[in-house]
């Protein structure tokens, strides 16, 4: 599974590393990157601050076949995102005539100095069209620049994806029952020796005060996947009924 | 700020790159430290892959004052957390007499050795109680090794927390309102600018299909943050009805 195109997601924010904001846009990527055949290797959290950007972005960028970031393209002062790019690039940084007329476009007798610094971007770089608030994102090579809301990041993904470089996607099933993991992992690890071309994963949940587990069984190869979670199926309804499939 | 201790979150688990699985230890943890005055500088979601663990944590053991990790210490094959941070720090891995005690007593005639299994940690680890479901948590040095599942992660987190050194603790006001960032952020950068000792931050959403932003300001700096905070109230006042403060 190590030859299929690996990415890394780097969340930008000082209000996740805060607690004060739940992040949805780790899950959201790492379920489509699954579905393209992507390998989503790592993620990193980081604050608005400029040389750590800087650093994990040339880090990330020369480790993986793609980088996307979320947050800190908006108007405010706390939006450094895309002159760090553009740092961690060497590349000069100004005004996208094209993200301008955009911008002009859509905000009309609205635009500010403010807005149109949304229009700034690393020399050369190819717009993401933002279907809901238009102010766009942009790519340079491998790393992807997306904002931080959710619904917004959703539908500049959903755009650009079909242009990444997929492998064979991977397929999953998963099996849960009220049974403690510590019941099942014997069983469950000779599975996983049994079939090596797929992925088990045990996760225990709390739900109504009652100790259960999940079994997830992921692989590229549709033969092995349906195999070992035959089996998987089998081993947990040995001990507990299975209530969600 | 950047004398306040420091620290670093490390998520480690496929089914959180994957997607399957929605982190919500890292929000929690962020919200912990920032009450006891420790600043979550970066946190990292990693794959349950050995020798990413290992460079992982011995990356950000070096960086941080404190590093805490979340999952893998169950008792399934892909638990592989315990034995890595014993490698990291080249320890002899092996079974804890205290934990499998504390196993012991709690499972009784339920005990098997995938269970015990629970009970292995790297030589000299200090113990970190779990008064959900018995199985122990553990630190060494300045690493402190954690479940994964939220309600018991945060548990064991409560009953750990008073052994932190903190600084002083970063206090926050916020400022929703029905008006878009780029009205705002000339005004907020200059608040930004008059109030140094404060972090401000500005953050766009999307509520019932209309835009709005959120203004947050944080700071260790009581007088400071007083002062900001009335700022952007009265910024976002001649804009917008507050909606929530």
């Amino acid at each position: 599974m190590q030859q299929e195109p690996t990415a890394c997601v780097i969340l930008i924010g000082n209000e996740i590393l805060s607690g004060r904001t739940q992040d949805k846009n780790l899950s959201y990527i790492g379920t489509e990157l699954a579905a393209l055949g992507i390998t989503l290797a790592e993620a990193r959290v980081i604050p608005d601050v400029e040389a750590v950007i800087i650093e994990t972005v040339n880090h990330c960028r020369a480790q993986y076949d793609y980088v996307f970031t979320t947050g800190g393209i908006g108007p405010t002062h706390d939006d450094i995102t895309s002159r760090c790019i553009a740092a961690a690039f060497g590349l000069p940084f100004g005004r996208n005539a094209e993200a301008q007329k955009i911008l002009e476009d859509h905000y009309k007798h609205e635009i500010n100095e403010s807005r149109l610094t949304m229009a700034d971007t690393p020399e050369g770089a190819e717009l993401i069209k933002n279907p809901v608030s238009a102010a766009p994102g942009f790519r340079i090579e491998n790393v992807y620049v997306l904002p931080g809301v959710p619904s917004i990041m959703q539908a500049m993904f959903m755009g650009l994806s079909s242009s990444l470089k997929g492998g064979t996607a991977i397929a999953s099933q998963s099996f849960s029952g009220f049974v403690s993991e510590g019941k099942l992992a014997k069983g469950v690890g000779k599975i996983q020796d049994e079939y090596p071309q797929t992925d088990i994963g045990s996760y225990p949940f709390l739900r109504d005060g009652k100790l259960g587990t999940t079994l997830v069984v992921r692989s590229r190869d549709a033969e092995a996947l349906q195999k070992a979670a035959d089996a998987l199926r089998e081993h947990m309804q040995a001990f507990a009924e299975i209530i969600e499939e």
